[in-house]
């Protein structure tokens, strides 16, 4: 099974990215892009997008830009990440974009952002995370 | 307005919180606690409650414990956070406990937990959050 | 060897923790404290000890914390860490402790704290860690 | 007084910078870049530069380079900041670059990047920063 054929049997099993309505919309070598399409109920009390929100799909994004690295029967999980908002996140979609920064044997480093896209197209940078996943192999999280 | 309504009147506006079925089951100074019930449309690929799920309900009551000690006309937004994973995140419920640990005027640093609830109620950590929210008064984000 | 014994061996290979002048002032399992003496030279622009001295010594009490409970062989380096700057970092010395919150085969997760102390003893928490350190086995970071 | 030499007079006054033997060696609108040689008292137990020394040269390039875009009359202090350490630091000379990413009225989030050089010039990256710079202007920290 190729790299992304892999990722896209994982993402199909996020139960909650459904949930979300987010969809892959780039998958390559280290890189794999998630695009959200904006909803009433997904909004924090100020009727931006929640943070929790742009934070989920900005991990996935860089959950599965780590998988599309490792090997065939490796799975993925995140250790850790950290997350700026940068900019209220108001749009009609989300685009998160994962990126591998440094890949290791255990342990990837990415980097994902989260853009708001305006109605004419226009992009502002509303999220930045740095984080940390794991490859595992038949065992339990972070072992 | 008491702190506590203020804090409730701030939650029942975040559509996201009630899409994912979260309840604010605790509010003092300082001290906020949200119980989200497991729901199979919340989990990742192995099904485990996605981090991004954990995630957002950690910084949820982070940001109201520090509403709860903020001015009457101020609102909160999170500056930023960052989340260890400890272990997977399965249980019939998950309880997020956010804590002030350091209270300023304009930035207040809290840290979070969500512990997952087995049936015969034991807990088990599996996240851990430490962030900072800001103290906003008819201003943007972060500014 | 003990694991107080390997913790000191370690520690005592640190140069650069003796350029600052800290000293191994607690070992037990799980838990390190370093205590560091005011100097002169170890300050910022402001007078205040720097973000990277308490952040540096920090991060080796939580290392050497996670160290403490590891195999005899093994050695441990820092993946990551994240530091809040909770006050000015004033005293006559400072305390860092490193506790161990998450032990597991290949990553612990610990949490970190630096404290001032004042000339007549009174405590200022100045700072908090959260980070996650790697047991290797003869191998290179991170992998 | 200029950006560059209101950022080079508070450097001057870093005596931590001194002690570690860093200087400024690039300094533009958002962008600060420290160089420091390899010196044998800068190391951990392995031999590498200890993961302090080069946390808070990238602490120190994000905070000047996000002092270089504030008022003239402001100060600088780190929130907070998040480090992944990528590969071990060994090296001749090591770079830290610190650049601004999102600039706000009080807080301004940062990226920095440490490389290690070696005797052929060749770099490796070596730490990844991301963290919050907030002005000030005679208050104190993070209020």
């Amino acid at each position: 099974m190729s790299a992304e054929a892999r990722v896209r049997a994982s993402f199909a099993k996020q139960a909650f990215m459904r949930l979300l309505g987010a969809e892959l919309t780039h998958v390559a070598g280290g890189e794999v892009d998630l695009t959200l399409p904006f909803r009433a109920d997904l909004v924090q009390q100020h009727g931006f997008l929640h943070a929790g929100v742009s934070a989920a799909i900005a991990d996935s994004a860089c959950g599965y830009a780590a998988l599309s690295l490792m090997p065939d029967d490796a799975a993925v999980l995140s250790v850790e990440f950290k997350v700026n908002l940068l900019a209220p996140a108001e749009g009609v979609r989300f685009v998160a974009r994962g990126r591998v920064l440094r890949r290791g044997r255990t342990v990837t480093v990415c980097r994902g952002t989260v853009h708001a896209v305006a109605a004419d197209g226009a992009e502002t940078h509303v999220l930045e995370l740095q984080g940390t996943m794991m490859t595992v192999q038949g065992r339990g999280l972070a072992d």
